[in-house]
């Protein structure tokens, strides 16, 4: 199992955005605290200089399991199940600019927020429907990249549209896709889950990716999840991919990095 | 250890009042599923025919372990930390007047939302004065009648004031009156407490009144917290008030009712 932690590339107002700010003294800490991956939150792939930061990500021999594009609804509003069917195709050709960006990192394009709410003038059935059009019109544009895309359940306090991982499995199914899955959070399975154990089980293959923080957002270690499990669960389902932090930067962005690195290295050395 | 249940007593917005409607119907229910208490959640005490419910409660053989108040903030969005010194007066007010009807059922009165958020124009230090201030203006009003009053910490999705069992214990601190302590509420344990059980056992002898939901705010036994354990804490720190149940009412809220009590009976059964 390989460990990463979410960079944001630029500023944003999403909290727990580990670590931001300058590029490539995050990328050089990151490395050098042993993590082998930086997860990248891009807003919009035309504001960044994506040649420059392969560049930087190779220099420090990372590489980039992931892209999160939350950004676009947090700063923007711009979602797959907006009312506005204007809105709703930029949420569409959002994702598209991604896919260029994600193939040559080989890394997987997020569905979180930017799937969007539920908003007046939209019911869940309807909203279900017109995600489920524009994820696969973007996991068919995906295909021909080799790149994957995975939707990640969100608590209920942050996002009204798919909570679980059984709605999440639902949408999955629906979607039918080969290149659609999802992304497990631990802190939003601690609330959302009846098992957290069971629902990684129950993900399986199309578990896509997989975020770490405490029950309190806090770095793994500082509440408590029994990650021991956790990791264990991943390990049964032989899931092969990055086990990225994304966790409020407390007490600092510094501290949270690494106490989260030594805390999932010491798990991952006594359960092997 | 002793089991009550959440029952409003009108109509209100709160979504995890487990059970609402008819109050006799409601109230006969709980006592035929073996509960020894409800817990009424009160908006105003004068829109209430007090001696009509105290008549019902007895007639059941039900004690009232608290009243619950946050109904006020709710629906009427009144609050002890408003930015405008009126709404605070009625905040006050507000609980002088469960005063009597805490007094009459030997009742704990919540201070849950009523508390108030971080609004603008009274930053977090203001806040915490006047707040200060308001309960022990409360506590004091309470002392003659025997009554006591507790803060419910809230996870930090629902309030801005007061998450964390350490920041109820510090205004415990300020508040310095023997009748004010805190209600611990698992649900908002699980987000915002490091380790439920350390949290309880810290709280000691300021713990008040105790509320069970499960980790995804169904019935204990519906998620994956650990009640064993944390009952097992209660009964470490000689805790001697109701255990109460606040969640959701799903899939239906006599099934929710039901569930919570023999959840808890057979785990107090076998812890005992």
């Amino acid at each position: 199992m390989k460990l990463s932690i979410v960079l944001s590339t630029q500023p944003t107002q999403f909290q727990a955005a580990t670590l931001s700010g300058e590029l490539e003294p995050s990328i050089a800490q990151i490395a050098a605290f042993g993590y082998q991956g930086v997860e990248l939150a891009i807003r919009n792939p035309d504001l960044v200089n994506i040649d420059a930061l392969a560049s930087v990500v190779r220099k420090y021999n990372l590489v980039v399991p992931a892209i999160g594009t939350g950004q676009a609804w947090n700063d923007e509003r711009i979602s797959f199940t907006d009312p506005d069917p204007a809105i709703r195709r930029a949420a569409i050709e959002r994702i598209e600019s991604h896919i260029p960006v994600a193939a040559r990192f080989n890394a997987v394009i997020i569905i979180g927020l930017i799937r969007g709410m539920l908003l007046p003038g939209v019911n869940e059935k309807q909203a279900m429907t017109i995600l489920c059009e524009g994820i696969q019109e973007c996991c068919r544009a995906a295909q021909p990249f080799g790149v994957r895309l995975a939707l990640e359940p969100i608590n209920r306090y942050e996002c009204s549209l798919i909570n679980t991982l059984s709605q999440g499995l639902s949408l999955v199914k629906d979607v039918a896709e080969e290149n659609f899955g999802l992304l497990l959070d631990t802190f939003h399975m601690n609330i959302e889950e009846p098992g957290i154990e069971a629902s990684i089980q129950s993900c399986g293959d199309r578990l896509f990716h997989f975020h770490v923080a405490d029950s309190n957002r806090w770095y793994p270690g500082a509440g408590h999840l029994d990650f021991s499990s956790i990791l264990g669960s991943l390990q049964k389902i032989g899931y092969e991919g990055f086990v990225s932090g994304e966790f409020l930067p407390m007490p600092d962005p510094i501290t949270a990095a690494s106490r989260n690195i030594e805390y999932l290295k010491a798990l991952l050395r006594s359960n092997s």
